[in-house]
Formats: C-alpha cells, structure tokens, sequence
C-alpha cells in the first residue's frame, strides 16, 4: 500500500470515531443543551448521500467510515431530544 | 458529469458546513459546557490528514470540504476554551 494510502486509512480512522467522544459526554452529563440539532441533522444527511456514494464506488474505507458517523449522528440526534432542554439548576433545600 | 458524481459533490457541500450550525449556536450563546474538547480535537486532527491527501491526490472537493471543515473546527476549539466553563446563573438581585 503507497504511503498516502496509508494516511488517508488513518484519517478515515480518526473521522470515523470524531463523534465518539461527543456521544460518551452527553451519555454522562445527560446536558445536551449547548449542542445544535442542526449540526447533527447536516451530519446525518451528508453521511448516508456519503454511504451512497461509497457503495456506488465499491469503496470499503467510504462505508465504513461513514457507517460508524451515521451511527454516532443518530444517537446525538437521539439525546438531543431527550437531553436538549436547558438545564434548570436544582436549589439546595432541605 | 456522471450522476454519482454529482452526489459526491453535493454529500461534500453537506459536510464542508455541518460545522457550521454549531458555530453559530455557541457565538450566540456564549456556551460550550456540553460540548466535547476531544470531538473537536479529532475534527482537527483527521481534516488535517485529509488535507494532506486531498493535496497529494490533487482533489479538488477533498480540499474544499476539509478547509471549510477545520475552519469550522478550529472556530469551535477557540469557542471551546473561551466557554467552555459551565454557566452559572446569574442571580436577579437590585
């Protein structure tokens, strides 16, 4: 495999797991107030015209990285509905 | 141009903006509590290497769309660090 090759298999790499963390810190914190809806919805939209495209071209490294995208793309869109309302701080009372 | 071209281009369009809803959201409400250093950190890093791909593969849309991707991403690490903190509210005192 030619170098460049090998470079844009670590991209994909990285690309494909770019959502992950964003998911695991909205699973804790359970806030997704500071999120946009609209980020991912333009995630979700782009990533399946990707998946499209990638399986039109036969190419492995496009599925799969736009796979793993969607997946994330779909459970952030998932607890921006569930978590997307502003926090309101509890008071300490007795 | 072939049809599958055309939806590469416009899956491309898609993605070079899908940071964009996000930037707009935090610039105007000076919040990034809930959002990930680390998914920002990832964007960075692997639309770097796709740069270095697309330039070496002399690709067009892979440059445009990554350039307006770290653009995007590099707004959102500055907003990341400048609001990042979680918002205290402010008290409605005279």
């Amino acid at each position: 495999m030619e170098p460049i090759e090998v470079l844009g298999m670590v991209a994909g790499s990285i690309s494909a797991i770019t959502f992950l963390p964003q998911v695991i810190k909205t699973w804790r914190t359970k806030s997704a107030a500071d999120i946009s809806l609209l980020m991912f919805t333009f995630a979700t939209i782009s990533v399946i015209l990707w998946l499209v495209y990638g399986i039109a071209k036969k190419s492995v490294p496009i599925i799969y990285t736009n796979s793993m995208v969607l997946l994330f793309s779909l459970i952030m869109l998932y607890f921006k509905f569930r978590y997307g309302k502003q926090q309101i701080p509890v008071a300490h009372e007795a």
